[in-house]
């Protein structure tokens, strides 16, 4: 029966949700998400700012033996959102391993340009 | 003797074939595989999608003290190949020591956008 | 009680302020940290050079619960501070432990270019 | 006294120097190393190929408490250097520890692209 892989706590320092958008693609960040497990993950984000308190206790499901590539303009709590344009971190906390890279496609200019970094994992 | 080093299982969460190339270069992804040792190293490649059950069991072979920049639109199985568009994952097996990294060269627009990971290993 | 988390020193070989700017944002680079305790942290860098001793004893606070994205330039001590266009390396240390993600935009052409890496923590 | 920290051996599978450059900076890959000790680094890099024996030996010093952004072009050893336009590995050892991260800048269109990755240590 295929197993759980990963990590159950991963981070990620550098989030931004750039502003503006021009040329074909729209800017966007996603947090993507592979379960190799036969059971489904239940994920909690916590996002942290500079300025204000944590967003805490969001929650999103990656189904079993699934990757889920999820939009940060997506994660929302009682309302909130997180803001365009102002720096932020992400904190991964999932019931059963998973793993967890970030992408940000910035397409502020009409050419684009692209980062990814895997999430930090804490044992 | 040169010994194999790395390890056997590496996770790339975030994966996507671009569908659009404009300029002088094809967007197109890397697996980049480096086998130390003098022995080759046979992988066994499972692209995990959002929506529809994985495709197992892709083979590839990396030759001794060589290293292999794969294609990500070269793996097929029983004609089933990654379709452009789509958000997918990819595990890679191998049954010796080997080391991986992923790399996507988005030409969407007739400018380019380069992003670079590490794959994540399981010890 | 939030703890902290990561680790107390991390390393970014690759750090370089590009010279000029075009388009519609500035070339620069951040040190991204994030600190999940409930205590702030202290964190003090160290600035290494092909050729020139270090800069030692840059220290910058990131506060409870809270991520801060710290441009180089702003690094200074003593009235040195780090000149653009010269290959550097940073180092960071804390007195708690922290996550430290490393990204550069570049955008010497009107088009950006982006990169970013996780640190790499010593335990 | 400062020490040396990182690791002795470090491996990235995708290297590869673009043949062409267009607007005003020259594509090029950067493999910088950060030695943090009061001793000098002696390194001794290793190019794999995918379909040719790999160039063994090629040696470069980083000198104590500095950090040296190497271009791979300027690698050399008996007349072989690394040809452009050639997909390739790096293995760099070290005779006491260090850190390596591993850059490349494509300018084959007029508007830049970047990637970075941490190096893969083995411990």
């Amino acid at each position: 029966m295929p197993q759980a892989t990963g990590e159950k706590r991963w981070f990620i320092p550098d989030a931004y949700i750039p502003e503006h958008s021009a040329g074909q693609l729209t800017s966007h960040e996603s947090v993507c998400v592979l379960n190799t497990a036969s059971d489904d993950a239940l994920l909690q984000f916590t996002i942290y700012f500079e300025d204000r308190e944590p967003i805490e206790d969001i929650l999103v499901v990656v189904p079993a033996r699934r990757t889920r590539h999820i939009r940060t303009s997506s994660l929302a709590k009682d309302g909130k959102s997180i803001p365009p344009g102002v720096p932020y971190a992400i904190e991964v906390r999932s019931d059963i391993k998973v793993i967890v890279q970030y992408s940000r496609l910035d397409a502020t200019q009409a050419e684009n340009a692209l980062m990814s970094v895997m999430a930090f994992p804490i044992h």
